[in-house]
């Protein structure tokens, strides 16, 4: 007899989950049940949409080919019937049963043999005064980006803040400075933006490229109250008042679970779902994933949240499969995200080193600045990684990395991505083997380059200073060090020059004739360009008995993006 | 006591595996030998500079921070002493010395404690009358390299044939017809460009690639002789003669292992010197490694012969550490390498469907075109992936692609070859987890795609057809099939009245009603735009109990970068 199954939410999960049982099952009856009025679109383009860059609403809802992926397009195409504005009130697990309440205020009750729930998350809203004010959104759905895209494209919008330095906060604030020139300010509570995903550093020169464009941000600034009368004209923090017509509140997600709960399902320590390897939840007619859903962290072992979209679509096919009783898995996720940030782009993949060391690694990072393609070709860009990684047994626990050039930053993450899980160790990543032809990488990798790095740290060889430090030393530490400055005179000469208490310019390649000229009473940091020569100068000077100095990873190009003021 | 090392061959292993041992072991004395002028620069970037792409030869020998990585360079900032026009000509490994020969003649004996072979390639002539001719080259160095140059930019080339469809070949063709406007013929004895690395699908998409910047090509044609009297006027093959004012060939490289044989080394059966997985010889005391060594072939275990300059790279590392005692490996290889043809780019890593049938696998490959980010994000490009898997393990046992964003190819390529060594299934690609924003890829990325395609023509539900026998179908099969266009009316109407014998037009979305307008007397070839509806129509008519219509993968945009006169 053919299966009766039920998917409650029809966005990414649940209409892939339907899909695929149904081409496993043809003779199936499969009905989505969703409380919004549409289904199946793609969230992650509302940012693109309130930008412009997707002209029409409906253009996240269409399929590849154009179709609308209305209620009409699941019947036709797919046999699949969907009610929409239809809400999922009360499972009874015994009776295989779900009652829904319909737009007209009916209630039904639907049967079923097995049932999805593709229930999603909801954004987190501050619970602070003014949050209902008009002119207040969160980014949940396409009703709020059409009311936000309404606002600006109404001329309503000179000034606008986004309350969070997340993926969506930073997307929507590109989205709005760059298409709309409004001027756009990202109030974040901690002191760096992407908080948990990357080190301070990328953070930092994310947040320098967006302020090129002309983006502001208040760090490290709690938002107390949202001002106005009918509408928002400014959000109050602990620290001062910005003036704005539009409020985004992107500080994340929570895992709509009520449904699971009041059911009786087993939710996790993360307060979402738990579900097994096959994506069964605690009754084993139900399956669930996605927003709703904790999924196991592949890096820690621990259970983890991870509320992605593109993962919420790779788990409603193995859903789809075991509906149909096969035997697909889902071991659980790495987190692997990038974020662009104009031209160029923030992503990573694993652990981050703040969030290794809350997960309990003995861990350290190292980072490289090196070109993307061979140093010669003419069309190139610089990219900055940084790599996680656990001291005692060398295993890679993390990626991060910025680049110029977002694509292939994007594909050196990945290649990592795809090995994390396995636990590899940085000898697998200096190894690593990539496509090599100058116009797309070089001949040996910033991939390698950067285990390679890594290995000298943990080797004892190569003694790192980053550039948050060095900053750090530079404002504060006057008269304790001295920059040698390893590179050529044409490139040295003039910083020794503004600097002449703290900077000192020796080439690499002179350093053994010109010893004596080093001063041995203050700490030495060893300064080149990106990393190379004064790693090399480093050892130079260990052999000649000068054993302390450090050398500044990823060199002056870095420094530059970090934004100290030299 | 310190160390004497000699490295014989100084261009890309022998450079790096010294820098590294220096690096480990400062107080070691370290030489490196070198017959010709010119060591440590990138050959990779030959076609390059040729092309202008690289204005100044001497930029392919200097470092990243512009350096000219000469014999100075060498001896004052890495402490090594270089011999250049030097030749090695004998090793005596009792008594472990080498003898060389000077520039001026003069020959010396120099001892050793340790040994490398970085001897590399020589490119292989045909031997044909008139191979000796001027204008006849071959890329093997920068002499080489300047003297196309200067001929081309002299004006002294109008007309040009590049013998051999390989990596080089293709590459010194986009340079002269790109940058010079040359009149470029390249002649490949094989009926496809790039044989045994991708399938004849790929190679042909990528020569019309080329064809529409004027390149031309002779597929299948053996050259006999290049003719004239002192310079080369034309090439002769055995179904025609093409002028010609400069000749390349193209046809391949042969390992240098003379020095090697000569000292009683072991040399393998791919003609190269055989090294264990710590790079050393059959004498312990000499490593080698890059063009002149075989290290074993990951995918099929055997032993492989893989001339290409990262991997010399990453092996000259590897030996670096193990000069100084060091325990590092280096596995294997699996192959990943891309060639930029034009725009686009064609690459790849494993085994190409031949190279597999070949190697004894009982192998299928399965084809996916798909958009490289969310169709809906404005800045797309079409990227064509083929999956080649082991039918009864499921084993992946290759990747090969062509895209019109190169950069996101090689990310693609690169994630599935960081894998390979590891005998990866198709479960393990479907489910890889790749960082998503529309800006950078699609919520089920193309990875995902290609592998979810392969595990439904492995479990019997997708019978696909592809573009290679569709084209032969449409050419001869006349009659006996019918194409079943399940686009949307727009797109297949005016193909249905152009070909009213064989095209019919049914919206996947209208099979149901319209059923019995198919005849069922024929094969029908289900079409789509890219290969979704057509599968699921193939679903659909399947439970209608039309069992035998296969698929088009790749659907309409395939056919038409593989060049299917409609």
């Amino acid at each position: 007899m053919s299966q009766k199954v039920l998917i409650v939410g029809g966005v990414a999960l649940g209409s892939k989950a339907a899909c695929r049982f149904k081409r496993l099952e043809p003779d199936a009856k499969v009905t989505i049940i969703d409380q919004d009025r549409f289904i199946s679109y793609g969230g992650c383009g509302i940012p693109f949409y309130v930008s412009g860059d997707v002209s029409d609403v409906a253009d996240l809802r269409k399929t590849s080919f154009h179709m609308l992926r209305d209620e009409t397009f699941f019947l036709n195409c797919k046999d699949i019937q969907v009610l929409t504005e239809t809400r999922a009130e009360a499972i009874d697990r015994e009776n295989k049963t779900l009652s829904v309440r319909r737009a007209d205020g009916t209630v039904e009750t639907l049967d079923y043999d097995k049932l999805v729930l593709g229930i999603g998350s909801r954004p987190r809203r501050l619970a602070i005064p003014g949050a209902d004010l008009a002119g207040v959104h969160t980014v949940a759905n396409l009703k709020d980006a059409e009311a936000i895209r309404a606002m600006i494209a109404g001329g309503k919008v000179s000034r606008a803040v986004i309350i969070g330095g997340g993926f969506i906060g930073l997307e929507m604030a590109e989205a709005l400075a760059d298409m709309w020139e409004i001027d756009t300010t990202v109030v974040e509570y901690c002191d760096q933006i992407m908080p948990g995903f990357v080190s301070p550093m990328f953070a930092r020169m994310a947040q320098k490229q967006m302020e090129k464009h002309g983006i502001h941000f208040a760090l490290g600034e709690q938002v107390q109250s949202i001002e106005g009368d009918d509408a928002v004209v400014a959000v109050k923090t602990d620290k001062g008042r910005i003036p704005a017509d539009l409020v985004v509140m992107a500080v994340g997600v929570s895992p709509n679970v009520a449904l699971a709960r009041d059911a009786g399902l087993t939710i996790g320590p993360s307060g979402a779902i738990v579900v097994d390897e096959h994506l069964r939840t605690s009754d084993p007619a139900i399956f669930s994933g996605g927003d709703c859903a904790e999924i196991r962290n592949l890096v820690t072992g621990q259970p983890g949240y991870f509320p992605l979209g593109s993962m919420a679509n790779r788990q409603g096919r193995v859903i789809g499969t075991n509906l149909a009783d096969g035997n697909a898995d889902f071991k659980g996720a790495v987190g692997a995200f990038v974020v662009k940030i104009f031209e160029a782009a923030l992503a990573g993949a694993g652990l981050s080193l703040p969030a290794a060391r809350k997960a309990g690694f003995d861990a350290i990072s190292v980072q490289v600045a090196q070109l993307d393609r061979a140093h010669f070709y003419p069309d190139k860009a610089m990219m900055h990684l940084e790599l996680v990684v656990e001291k005692e047994t060398r295993r890679v626990l993390g990626i991060q990395g910025f680049g110029e050039d977002g694509n292939g930053l994007v594909g050196r993450i990945n290649a990592v991505s795809a090995l994390l899980e396995d636990r590899p160790t940085i000898d697998r990543i200096s190894n690593l083997e990539l496509a090599y032809s100058p116009p797309f990488s070089s001949a040996m990798d910033i991939l390698n380059a950067l285990a390679n790095a890594t290995e000298n740290v943990l080797d004892g060889r190569f003694q790192p200073i980053d550039a948050e430090s060095f900053a750090d030393k530079w404002a504060h530490g006057n008269g304790q060090y001295l920059v040698l400055d390893c590179r050529a005179h044409q490139d040295g000469e003039a910083f020794a020059c503004k600097y002449p208490d703290r900077w000192i310019n020796i080439p690499q390649d002179e350093l053994k004739k010109r010893i004596t000229e080093i001063p041995l009473d203050k700490e030495l940091i060893l300064i080149c360009n990106t990393g190379v020569r004064s790693y090399e100068a480093q050892l130079n000077l260990r052999e000649m008995g000068i054993k302390s100095p450090v050398s500044l990873q990823g060199g002056m190009v870095t420094l530059n993006k970090y934004g100290v003021d030299l």
